[in-house]
């Protein structure tokens, strides 16, 4: 691990290979979804402990099982993924980045999650679900775009269902989301036993409004809620702050 | 108005005359509770248009409805208020600002507001309510401050279901509240048909957890949270923020 994979031998047509810049490599196609700063700040928000079982709802390319299994001391980090070529090419980093051993690509649906699993076999869920409601606003044509953003085949309350049931007794569920949708997460949250108990609004600059929020939601909680303090992306145009940059960092290889 | 009222006229034992710095005056007890940064910002971000008929459910010694009504073009303005003694503080305070046509207040319990008041017949409903679960921690001993601290008389979804009932259709309710049971409070409000449409978190410093949360909910409103920049108290220890100075600023008579 850490040796620069050949740089194209395994890449299929309008495949690129991205330097995660702490040892490993992820395969993206060059035009469609590729993974943005929610999927770094969620794998820096998951609170994964030495032997976790963690899951990934709608893994994509399989950025964050990679990097939280470059990060933490979880044992098993599965990601399901429903379509077949972003799961290919998850399978395909996974095997590059010699981590077959701890983690998984499945190819599925998540509204059959606790089918496909079984009930209560993960100790940690992670999702970076889409964000629009179907069809809502303007839709990427592109249909591997719209299905990452867009509940399109998976609705949040689905999502949600879901989680809660493949979660053990005191697992956690962490995802990343925009703030518009807040109330509705946490209602639908603790309509399905997960209760929310860490949450960090993630704000551009120091003086705009949020554009993200990260939650962390306990299966059977007791009601009591930890606002973390802001979590302010940029200094100032241009540069990170010291947090994003330590989030960066961390799981670094040096 | 604006002129300094003679200072011990009408004051009772115990009790105190704080300039608002508005040009209006407010009477406290000396010892037990006193209004706080709180309702000051509850006032600030109370979206009342010309024209509202205001209630302010828990209203104390009717800070909240003396400052809106400085500030604001409201139409009336009522404060209920369930403890004799800070009511009767509230009404000569209103006396004292010669505000008696517009400031009204109201002794009776939340619980029993519509019953008070008749249905819809408010356009925007304040309160800065206890925010404590009953006896929950440490109970102050003096039995005022314990019930504007504490759940003693009213719990949050009894307050929400009768803001809900006293709201006339596109009415809201505008409350400031401590984030630790901000997904509870958010679940309560879908609950009563309250839905949370705007939301700012008051952190004391820029690299502190929030302390308080502001919240704006319509009556019947369509879910769409819009989350504002953060509201930041201090600059450095000791120095307000412009954006606080302005808040404490505002209606203010020159």
């Amino acid at each position: 691990m850490g040796n620069k994979p050949d740089r194209d031998a395994g890449l299929k047509e309008g495949e690129h290979l991205d330097d995660l810049q702490n040892g490993y490599w992820i395969i993206q196609a060059e035009k469609g979804f590729r993974y943005g700063i929610d999927a770094v700040l969620l794998s820096g928000y998951a609170n994964v402990k030495k032997g976790d079982r963690v899951l990934d709802l709608g893994t994509g390319t399989g950025i964050i099982p990679i990097l939280l299994a470059a990060k933490t001391e979880g044992r098993t980090f599965t990601g399901l993924e429903i379509q077949k070529k972003s799961a290919d090419m998850a399978q395909r980093s996974v095997i590059r980045n010699h981590l077959e051993d701890r983690v998984k690509i499945v190819q599925g649906d998540i509204r059959e999650a606790v089918t496909i699993f079984g009930a209560a076999s993960f100790d940690v869920i992670v999702s970076n679900p889409p964000y629009m409601i179907s069809r809502h606003g303007l839709v990427n044509p592109d249909e591997s775009t719209a299905i990452a953003r867009h509940e399109i085949l998976c609705t949040f309350r689905e999502l949600a269902q879901q989680a809660s049931g493949l979660l053990c007794a005191g697992g956690r569920f962490c995802l990343v989301h925009r703030p518009f949708r807040l109330a509705e997460i946490m209602d639908v949250l603790r309509e399905v036993r997960l209760e929310p108990k860490r949450m960090q609004l993630v704000y551009p600059f120091a003086d705009k409004e949020p554009n993200l929020v990260l939650l962390e939601a306990y299966k059977n909680g007791r009601p009591r809620l930890h606002v973390d303090k802001p979590l302010i992306v940029y200094e100032k145009p241009g540069v990170y702050s010291r947090d994003i940059c330590r989030i960066y960092g961390d799981g670094r290889q040096a």
